[in-house]
């Protein structure tokens, strides 16, 4: 049995069957558009992320099931950022012919398994052949009231800067993989099974301990530059105050050159947030309620030399600012 | 100048700087998700249609102009067919290296454009290179009075089917392409230039003039049988009734192999629709309202063979039933 036999609709209808309709969704899979509530008084909050083949994943690196909830993950980041809670997901996906239906369910079990277990319902999308390649574009939907949103600006000189998790994993797994290397099962689960900081970024949205956030997408140094330009603020970052585990520490020991991953490997889906000095001990409290690192990894200062990074005695050292770049 | 040259960051930036903030866009391009507002005791409607080089489109034969208004006309040609007002659009765009920023800037002019024709803003994405192929993912969003919601089902038995507009004539120009001939410049402008019919699609639905509704994209009779198949309905239709242009009858004249594509060709997005027989005089007046044919084509049976096509003299004929076909 192939995409062929069953069809562009034998597919939606499968899916359409194995889909619950969650709550808020008046219409889901099947009809020219989904129809959905969004609670009175609450902004709408839209993001998407493609995902292609070659670009973004090697068919031959990753699980499909993996690539299926990284999709939703990735995107969910995008509104945990702005301290949303997530609602619906719309897939769109281009299949090439030489993809098989058992890859293509394995794929929309990662899809689905990642969606239920972070309360958000597939309500609609598109599948179409694609030529040689698979693409998947994912437009992720979240709802936040209107008085709790956070947004890249708003931060302020003498903030503290502090990031969720660690860093620089998932940059060293796809390092790992370039060098011919099989990673370690954290850092492989770093990079191919990211997981949104949902809870906490709702968190500390609610709770109004932050001033601007955005999540770690294209590593610290390149995302920390997004966060502070709609401001013209600067930072410093502290060296040895980075959080890595300890796989990291491990691998980068013999492989000194991939430790600046902590700045500019891409991928890491954690927060990057500002907290005015006062918060300090509210936001670090979060740590336990959300079982999750919290660091404090430097500070906003007025704008000039946009970040210094300092060593243990304050003096600036360098570090290549690469950035994960598209083009 | 190239994509390489200013990158990804750039691209959004320019992006940022010439798109208008329209009504309920909170937050736009450049922040981690848009924020937006949708009214009070309104549903969101949402729906994603991808174009993938080679497979929805070749870039020998469209103008990159023409493919941006495409893209947005066939999200919101789902929009018109719930009856929804469309409000915002988000792009995912996959940029292979050999599009210039010349075939970029002319992609975003039609997608601009054809979006501030409809008053739809433009709110986020994503942009990307990509391996080989251009690959566009367009979500589109509306918003509509939960009570007026109109759906592919609802039809009952004695209904009478109308359609917008004139058929086959999409179709008929990507047929001639295929075969190596110019198509006519209205035969081409069905292709190339789609428009969402919204404001007849709304004028339906906010009058209560329909029972159900669908747009057309994959051909008249694969679309009929999808308004029909929720609710286990048959129809006729009226063979010597279907609306075409004068270059459609003036081409098919020659290749009357061709005529059938009044049934099976596909991207008319016109709107196919069940009206209740004592609105029949309250429809046809809006063909003038609207300054659009609207034809009665048929009519909605109990179950059984879902559609019979009669002649004139009322006696079944055989149409192949193609459709546009995926996979």
């Amino acid at each position: 049995m192939s995409l062929h036999d069953i069809g562009e609709f034998g597919l939606i209808e499968q899916l359409r069957r194995s889909v619950r309709q969650g709550p808020g969704v008046k219409i889901g899979i099947g009809d020219d558009c989904a129809a959905l509530e969004v609670p009175a008084g609450e902004l709408l909050l839209v993001t998407n992320d493609l995902l292609l083949e070659n670009v973004h994943f090697r068919r031959d690196w990753i699980d499909l099931a993996d690539l299926g909830a990284k999709s939703v993950a990735v995107n969910l980041s995008d509104i945990a950022a702005m301290g949303g809670v997530p609602r619906y997901l719309v897939l769109g996906l281009g299949l090439p012919s030489s993809l098989t239906l058992g890859e293509i369910d394995r794929f929309l079990e990662g899809f689905l398994g990642e969606a239920t277990a972070n309360e958000v319902s597939l309500v609609g999308g598109d599948t179409c052949r694609a030529e040689q390649f698979l693409s998947v574009s994912v437009t992720a939907h979240g709802t936040i009231p209107a008085s709790e949103l956070v947004r890249r600006k708003g931060g302020r000189p003498g903030d503290l800067l502090y990031v969720s998790g660690e860093l620089g994993g998932s940059g060293l797994a796809l390092c790992q993989l370039e060098a011919g290397q099989k990673p370690e099962p954290s850092l492989a689960c770093r990079h191919f099974r990211p997981r949104a900081r949902l809870s906490l970024g709702r968190a500390l949205a609610s709770r109004g301990l932050v001033t601007s956030m955005i999540d770690l997408s294209d590593g610290l140094l390149a995302d920390l530059h997004h966060l502070l330009a709609g401001d013209s603020l600067g930072a410093v970052l502290y060296l040895d105050k980075m959080p890595v585990s300890e796989a990291f520490d491990r691998v980068t020991a013999r492989r000194p050159e991939w430790r600046n991953l902590v700045f500019n490997g891409g991928e890491d889906y954690e927060l990057l947030f500002t907290v005015p000095e006062q918060q300090r001990l509210e936001v670090e409290k979060l740590s336990e309620e959300f079982d999750v690192r919290i660091t404090e990894v430097g500070k906003v200062k007025k704008g000039g030399k946009p970040v210094d990074v300092l060593d243990a005695a304050g003096n600036p050292v360098s570090v290549a600012a690469a950035g994960f770049r598209h083009f």
